[in-house]
């Protein structure tokens, strides 16, 4: 059964939330899922995963640097993570307060190591974004999100 | 006086009313203003203009192809646009629909004919967005980006 | 066997070239390749594709409109991309000259369809893209391309 | 007469390289510019700067954690950059590889700060980009870009 990491960057729990919903639906569908805060998070340990889904808050239209310091340090094993799906998710204060150059600053690493990504024809379509807490239309992005990226894990990587 | 040129595709009237919101705005401040449909809009005028605000609906993460056809026709006339003021708005159903990559199809392209583009610390930070009919946060956001758009014009071009 | 459809918009034939290296490699994979200049393609006829790759020149760093209309016009059947692999590729005439936001303006189309895509740790991350006419650097990245997205297709479709 | 500060992040010495030629651009035009590598920046300087230019390698398709780090601090002092002049620059190892999605990821930020950016017509369009070790297209985009962000500076901070 294929491997999934979630990873957070949170201060008010909302991406914390956003994060667990996804994980919850990931989780349902069969596969392994670790959640952890992107500081418990040593690079090296991404290769060991087939889905990655990773967001944080919308700081000045990217994710928080803390993220971007672990796609970073990723460089020690670039392509190691091709084939492999990833995707994104954010929180913001503003309905468009940078939140979809924030998942992009997160999705474009992704595809410079060759990962796969997919978008949603209903909803948030480059991945869920929170405006404040969590709302019901965002949870249920959420869920539908973590539900379509794990099935689509599952086809390239059985289950 | 400088003078603004308004540009909005609309099919619903959403569009249009944010397009109306920021002409407001933009007269307000004491520029001669234009408000027209794309369709009634001849690529060498652009070049008559100190400010151009540009909009539309979102449609798959841009905006619409007839301002994209506008925006193509410049080239005629490339090099005229350069140190003019430019802006972006539109309209969309959903909150990270695709809002922000349709206003950057628009400013990158002002940016590309060496346009002049502010962002706003409060906001919509890229330019404003309407989800369906423009509410009160947004036509407020509009007014507020006719008013910086038409002071950093009349600061560049004299009034 | 899944099927290809490569659509590309192209004046000076500079994108045309990187269309054919690109199909020869889909079809070198095995897939069925329909490649067609933009104006023969129907809206409705990409649901009958597993593999959908669009290209054209970069135009104010988008697609051309041409290329954008036909997106747009897909919209009479959303959701029926949803789960289909897309790539994108462009020519230019500058090395910073709005090439990614290029690939993007097609890109995000396609994630906003439900679709997948997938980068390259290697060359042209994002999607190939010429300088002027296509160089050897060009060529092979396009044949790379062309082989990884045709694999996917077929660890997703069978073959 | 107006204050520039020009940021960057460099390893091997190709984006020093690209600051240098930008800063001597900029002070040919008679600005006051400090010239600096980002981990001597303190956030709150920003705010003593009329003209702000940053600039780094191409990490996984933005600028490195270091220069992101700084960004996301400057949200203590957030609406104090408002009206003043930003631009980005960044090295790389491939043409399309993350160069204008580092650029925007810089660029991005400072339009949330309500900063004014501008383009160019000719060259690298949206800032100045080196593949490798900077040759003369690079270094002559560079003080090209240096002069045309002095002028603006000086057109709205008086010189």
């Amino acid at each position: 059964m294929p491997k999934a990491l979630i990873v957070y960057y949170s201060r008010s729990g909302n991406t914390k939330a956003i994060a667990e919903d996804i994980a919850a639906a990931v989780t349902q569908e069969g596969l392994a899922v670790d959640l952890r805060s992107v500081e418990k998070v040593q690079p090296a340990e991404l290769s060991n995963y087939q889905l990655i889904i990773c967001g944080g808050p919308t700081y000045y239209g990217g994710a928080p640097y803390q993220i971007k310091q672990l796609l970073d340090e990723t460089v020690k094993f670039h392509g190691q993570l091709d084939g492999k799906v990833g995707g994104a998710f954010c929180s913001s204060a503003n309905i468009a307060g940078g939140n979809e150059t924030t998942l992009f600053s997160i999705l474009n690493a992704f595809l410079i190591h060759g990962m796969i990504i997919q978008g949603d024809p209903r909803g948030d379509h480059y991945g869920p974004v929170a405006i404040n807490a969590p709302d019901d239309r965002c949870r249920s992005g959420c869920r539908r999100y973590g539900q379509r990226l794990a099935r689509l894990t599952k086809q390239l990587f059985g289950d």
